[in-house]
């Protein structure tokens, strides 16, 4: 549905220009725990306006903090909020994108109980139709939104086709398939951190033993390799091996190649063409990907099977010029 | 494609009644290593004609055997061959679907040349459109066909979403999602039988060690399980652990949670509703797919996040009353 609906704008602004721009600007915006990222999508889809605020706990603080958030995007890009087609939200928590409405998402003070949240962010910004997705689905979204502007030839990639592997405190993953966002029958899809890969791995909050996250994910690196210096386990690890620091060698290596056999597990089941590297980890950047290309080259040694999949080249870095999440949020608000 | 085309057709049927049905029969035919099953389908889907016949090795035979098959199954549905849309064929081996080649299906004695079997079985039954497809991606197709058409309140399910996995003498899957069969970008989706899960497992044919085919497939329980009386390895094992052999009771049970982890493995990435297994392994019916159901409750009792999944209530045996392969080539010969 993703690209299809971006599909649809455009051909619809093609058919009826001049009168459509004004209701086809939309908004997304990505609630985090500790911010909320807004993007401003023009009618052509190109990013026109950022903005980023603290997050307000509770659902009353959520609420307000997101409507003003549409509003400041909104302002930021010289757009009244009647021009907008949608809103587009991206949270973590269970999210049932058809009532609009979450539940369990703890880090912004959500509980058990259900909150409405379409229906009270529209109602607070005068009947703008309001979508909620789940976080990793609008990270793949936008992922592949940004692909499908930046590839070359734009036609042949309308329909972008990718995982967006989030490493984040654990381990999971959204999915565009040919160009649609695959959610599952469930919303399970994706879900690779809690498949196991090890009978003897330690065991996992899950319940299971050996999951993927134990071995692929911030909290896993941050358990092997504490951070000691006030900054983000990842870096530290990464500046101890680049200083040549032995163990952290040893961590670094077998953090990479877990997370290659992420990359593995999710092309041999979907075959997607990219998978994009994205979550807090990712901000290694560049010393990230290569530690992990350089690991699927050294597993493809051993296999010409794996070898002819050319799992190195489909791996790649979410963007960082534009806030990935906010983007495919954005994205998915167009068809509300 | 796969639902589309079937929906496409029916509601042409609709717009154009009458003078459709002539020219909307197609073909399939599911190529083997020893056997070649062929279906009719009519205008409506339904199946109303099957064929059984020896495969013969090598391009010319193949080619020859292939339509005489065709012949043979349109001639017991009572229909000509003029009335034919299209002809689907199933084939192991690397399939081109675009060019209608297939090359390496050591099986039928077609090697490292490609041999452009559409083109040759398209010529020999005087020009009818024929396309080829990869046998598990067929087989995913035709139960999909089949649960559609089975479904309760049809519309409802009119584009199942599945995973057929194929316990053949190796380990893969066909998908279809939402409809629609999923090659993959390099058509490598589905190919979960060489996904390590045991870093300690046995050194696998394809170079890794402790892929998922070493656990679940036929060879893997004919190594665990060798056959003694000559009945297939499966049902020899099956046998005893009924017995009581409290050896092939372990045997069993191993191989009972290595595919329900291949089945917690299709979902926890797709998410597809249902998991159908099928393959030479699959024909021991019922009492496999009891053991499968039993360990997935199993291994759902550690984890409620599992549980919540119903894992157990997707798997189901494939249908048995068509050659559901058989009938998805017929299905994908309908796009030609």
């Amino acid at each position: 549905m993703v690209s299809r609906s971006g599909t649809g704008a455009s051909s619809q602004d093609e058919s009826s220009k001049g009168k459509v721009g004004m209701g086809k600007y939309t908004v997304g915006l990505d609630i985090g725990g500790t911010k909320i990222l807004g993007a401003l999508l023009d009618p052509e889809g190109e990013v026109v306006g950022t903005v980023r605020r603290a997050t307000v706990h509770g659902a009353d603080g959520l609420v307000a903090g997101a409507a003003q958030a549409v509003r400041d995007v909104v302002a930021s890009g010289g757009v009244e909020l009647a021009a907008l087609a949608g809103v587009g939200l991206g949270i973590p928590g269970i999210v049932d994108h058809r009532s609009g409405t979450v539940k369990h998402a703890v880090n912004l003070g959500v509980h058990d109980d259900e909150l409405p949240l379409a229906e009270l962010l529209s109602a607070e910004l005068g009947g703008v139709p309001v979508v909620v997705e789940n976080d990793l689905n609008v990270a793949a979204v936008g992922a592949a939104h940004v692909l499908e502007r930046s590839a070359p030839g734009g036609e042949a990639r309308e329909h972008e086709d990718l995982a967006f592997l989030a490493l984040g405190t654990g381990l999971a993953s959204g999915l565009v398939i040919d160009g649609q966002l695959r959610r599952g029958v469930s919303g399970a899809a994706g879900e690779i951190g809690h498949i196991p890969v090890d009978p003897l791995g330690p065991e996992c909050t899950c319940g299971q033993r050996g999951c993927l996250e134990r071995f692929a994910s911030g909290k896993a690196l941050e358990a092997a390799w504490p951070s000691r210096h006030g900054k983000p386990a990842p870096v530290e690890l990464f500046e101890a091996a680049r200083a040549g620091d032995e163990q952290a060698i040893v961590v670094k290596d077998r953090f990479a190649a877990a997370t290659a056999s992420a990359v593995r597990l999710l092309v041999l089941t979907t075959d997607v063409r990219h998978v994009v590297l994205g979550g807090g980890v990712a901000q290694l950047g560049t010393e990230l990907l290569d530690a992990v290309q350089d690991a699927l080259r050294e597993q493809a040694k051993v296999s010409s099977f794996l070898g002819s999949l050319k799992l190195a080249d489909r791996v790649q870095l979410a963007a960082t010029h534009v806030p990935v999440a906010a983007v495919g949020a954005a994205v998915l608000g167009r068809r509300s």
